[in-house]
């Protein structure tokens, strides 16, 4: 569907959607030839809206940097978000055979393959925002890690935890960490290749987390069109009326922040992470 | 055994060995408690020659840095072997319940949490050096980095292949990726710390290259006590006799590099990488 000239979101996407995958294409292919790149072009690249990517060129450009310069640190969230993907796949985790319609990364290339493609997509998106070579490299850099070891990561063991026997998962907590987190650190990287400081650093950490919030929301609202026995759904847990108004919430107060912060793009992405428009 | 003081190698070891210990806990503090954390720090923090961190301070010290200035950057490397031989040591790859006479961390934590906490590692230790602050961090997270997406990982997958019926190894290479490229980054972190330039960072690069080389052989021939067919063996490949000339001439050409740098400990660190306990 083209996007309606009305919804900023949407002709932003449109807009930068091809020079996001180029980049992406481009960075894969430093990976040496073979299986391996093979497996992370399949991981990396596949249809998919670049949410991550699109916040970061957003929030950049929000702070009155250009969305270019931010190419890089889009690059790598999207590589960071690819990883963990492909980890959390395996059949050791959440042993998932498809992903978007396409056979999943350890499907295609072994299970092996596939952790390896992982390990490399992660260094690989790390090491290539710290060779950016800009004043704002090494702190993007650790954000982005810290998000991995102490968001994306933690978020996946408590995921786990909250499935065993007698569990009390703290729901909330583990969104924040397995989806916030990273919606999070893609807002704060724009912000800093940007040149942004202190608050409008926090404005677009708050914007990104409660975004995050939604989006998983919006998800857990999809997932119950196949309904079944899930502690780690908010749906599942609170209901469908609580979950539609703890959405809501959420949009409310990112588009809020979007409004601060000057961003009609921002506003409408946050109305489309939940209801699902870009 | 105590060091000889003849020996500057042991010397140099028994005087950081216990400085690493302490940064590498007090890093493994930052994970999150939980699981988590003691699956990284059972990875992390057990019995080990630490050589690769030794190799950090050591390189540091041969272009006269500080050691304990390069101290953030040997647990990182610390950090990534780590990784490596947590995801190495899982089922799908080379499924190894014992490491170094403990249970690995799969089999005492399980193949969910033992692949997070590799991740978890990986990220701490591209982060923990990019926010270092210093004027050499974004070039160190770089190039450990790329020791790991265009060195270890891919190594690891030439050897899964080299196990293939009719694979054709190239196993100077796939030696190369696994061990030499990490050892060659520990050399280059320490030098970059001390502020060093185009060719005394080669000098390091190409003296890890050969240290590496030497250490890998040294495992081929200790190993051999259990001998089997391994294609990725130099020992079962090559035979004894060309083994020990192979570890000999890459001993010898560190030696040299380490004398051109003036460095007796790094020269040490050459002999004890091979002859430790052939």
């Amino acid at each position: 569907m083209p996007p309606s000239l009305s919804d900023a979101a949407g002709v932003f996407a449109a807009l930068w959607r091809p020079r996001i995958d180029e980049a992406l294409a481009s960075s894969v292919a430093r990976v040496p030839e073979g299986q391996l790149r093979e497996a992370c072009a399949h991981g990396l690249l596949g249809p998919g809206k670049r949410l991550r990517p699109l916040l970061v060129l957003a929030s950049c450009e929000a702070l009155g940097g250009k969305g270019a310069d931010a190419l890089p640190a889009a690059v790598a969230v999207e590589e960071v978000h690819a990883f963990s993907l492909i980890h959390d796949d395996l059949p050791c985790l959440d042993d998932d055979d498809e992903r978007r319609g396409r056979p999943t990364v350890h499907v295609l290339y072994g299970e092996a393959t596939a952790l390896l493609a992982g390990d490399a997509l992660l260094a690989l998106a790390l090491g290539t925002l710290a060779d950016a070579g800009a004043a704002w490299s090494p702190r993007a850099v650790a954000r982005l890690a810290e998000a991995t070891w102490s968001g994306l990561v933690p978020g996946q063991v408590l995921d786990l935890e909250a499935r065993l026997p007698d569990a009390r998962a703290d729901l909330e907590e583990i969104h924040l960490l397995k989806t916030g987190r990273l919606m999070e650190a893609a807002c704060v990287l724009g912000g800093l290749v940007a040149g942004g400081e202190g608050s409008s650093l926090e404005s677009l950490a708050l914007y990104g987390r409660d975004l995050g919030l939604a989006f998983q929301l919006a998800d857990d609202l999809i997932d119950a069109e196949m309904p079944g026995e899930d502690p780690t759904s908010w749906l599942w847990v609170h209901g469908r009326e609580a979950t539609l108004a703890a959405g809501e919430a959420a949009v409310a107060r990112a588009v809020a922040m979007a409004e601060t912060l000057g961003s009609q793009v921002l506003s409408d992405m946050a109305h489309a992470a939940f209801h699902r428009r870009v």
